[in-house]
């Protein structure tokens, strides 16, 4: 039997403090050495402006195995009334490889980002750090600041978004986190006076510069995830003093990297770790107080999957979802 | 909403006649160039003997985008009392990328495997082929044998298997096609009089060798879809005029085709076309009546993917299945 969970019941059940759990977990065991994470591939649906992405992950130690499957179809809101990315996670039992649990993927896919950015502000921002820096009011923001806030003891948030209103949602959803809020006027307010810097917009061109960047900051750069997107300058990477990521490989053909590269503003080999590796403890983390870090996020399917087994456990344990079946 | 169809759904609505008609309708597209088709890729679970196979594939023409996710763990029966293989075709709009669809992938695998078969015979075999020997009596076997019966105008079967049981079961369930049925005790007794040729065996190393090959021949080499996997010896396609595949570069990694290029039995560019190219007419198929072809058959997305639109259709057409909603 499988188990289906739509969207809401993943919501009832998903809260920002397992999802950190088991994205950290995730980053634990990709340090460690003991998943897999096959190149993500995708159907590049042209005539129709959208891809199908397809990532598949495993963790051994988690025994969890399982594949998301998400579109990107820009003009859905428009067209279709549909979200722009929607999909499923279909969680495996890796000893059988039968499909035990598919699920919405959308708020998954939503918290897992924002708890990866919670990941890295607990090894790489300062301890005292208190302030954070949005740009970018969408889907994604009110779980970068969720999971922020439950690493670090934030006092204030300051947001920009090109949509003013969507700067007065966001504020309004993390209301109830009693933070000081602030709606500012520019990308660059958004950097003054911020422990923590959050880009999370779907820009194709870069928007942070190097100089707006102080000393001892952490800045998360969760938009650019592919090749034809960018947020920080070049000049963002050349202050950094250790820049992370999630996969390499991903983060190297990102619109962002791929530029800082061409500008000289970082070599090739200087990438100072993944952000499983400094979860594992092969590398330490913040080293100072004056240190410039950054975590280049772009999205792993085994955080995907981390989550979905708690999902799917909690599930289980609350009779949840509808029971199906459709293998064998 | 999103149609969840179990094994049995699928089996009640899926005949071979569409079967064919969806998987020709595939390679057409293929061999048109307007599919997208990519290289499959899976999770390699080596602590379970099991792999979760990942296979998306898109048809412009036909409007029609998947995902198939089919895991192969060989211990599952002894262990687990559960089929070695199983999974999902998950069927997506292309148009939104929302997944329209669920369905058990085991049946559409063996049909659409057969189908592919069936395919190649229709444009490769002699027009009055009548004998058709197979070898491996497996899950496979069955629905080669239906396919074929539908393409030529069939007379008699010879089948073998190592498990003469497996025979039996076979040439049993293949009983209302009419035919003149023999078990043989050999490899080479399956190629003795026959126009077709079948292979379907898991086998690691070949077992049917190039002196058994008559003129006029035309061999669907099945079974051999992946590096460890062969069931031709070199001599076999140093004996074939036209050897042809579904997917080149899927092909040329097989145990029997890269086995075959390190003896020199065909060098790297003696690939005659793809199945598709023959089928949209871009390379004629069968010429005369002695040549000897060959169809490597090692399986594509796009076939389920073409099968999986018509189960959609049939069972929206008569009601079957369960809608659920998980995603918005």
């Amino acid at each position: 039997m499988t188990l289906i969970l739509g969207r809401q019941d993943v919501e009832q059940l998903l809260t920002m403090e397992l999802t950190l759990e088991a994205v950290e977990e995730a980053f634990l065991e990709h340090g460690q050495g003991t998943t897999l994470v096959p190149d993500r591939i995708g159907l590049f649906l042209d005539e129709y402006h959208g891809v199908i992405g397809v990532m598949p992950g495993y963790m051994e130690g988690m025994k969890a195995a399982g594949v998301k499957l998400i579109c990107h179809h820009e003009e859905n809101p428009k067209k279709h009334n549909l979200p722009a990315s929607a999909g499923l996670v279909v969680y495996h039992d890796p000893a059988t490889g039968m499909p035990l649990a598919i699920m919405d993927c959308a708020y998954i896919t939503m918290m897992r980002t924002g708890a990866a950015t919670g990941v890295s502000v607990k090894y790489l921002a300062r301890a005292d750090a208190q302030a954070v820096g949005i740009v970018g009011a969408g889907a994604q923001a009110s779980s970068q600041i969720a999971a922020i806030s439950r690493v670090r003891d934030l006092k204030k948030v300051k947001a920009f978004d090109i949509d003013s209103a969507a700067t007065a949602r966001l504020l309004e959803e993390i209301a109830d986190l009693g933070l000081e809020t602030e709606a500012v006027d520019s990308p660059r307010e958004a950097c003054v006076g911020v422990d923590i810097l959050v880009t999370c917009t779907p820009a194709r061109t870069p928007f942070i510069r190097g100089e707006w960047i102080e000393e001892g900051m952490h800045i998360a750069a969760v938009g650019a995830d592919m090749p034809h997107k960018s947020e920080l300058f070049p000049g963002v990477y050349a202050r950094g003093d250790k820049w992370v990521t999630d996969l390499i490989n991903q983060a190297l053909v990102t619109g962002e990297i791929a530029g800082a590269m061409a500008e000289g503003a970082i070599g090739e080999h200087a990438l100072y770790a993944t952000l499983g590796e400094i979860v594992a403890g092969e590398k330490p983390g913040r080293e100072n107080e004056t240190e410039i870090t950054i975590f280049k996020s772009t999205g792993m399917a085994i955080q995907d999957v981390a989550v979905a087994k708690r999902v799917h456990g909690l599930a289980r344990e609350k009779g949840a979802g509808l029971e199906v079946s459709i293998t064998p």
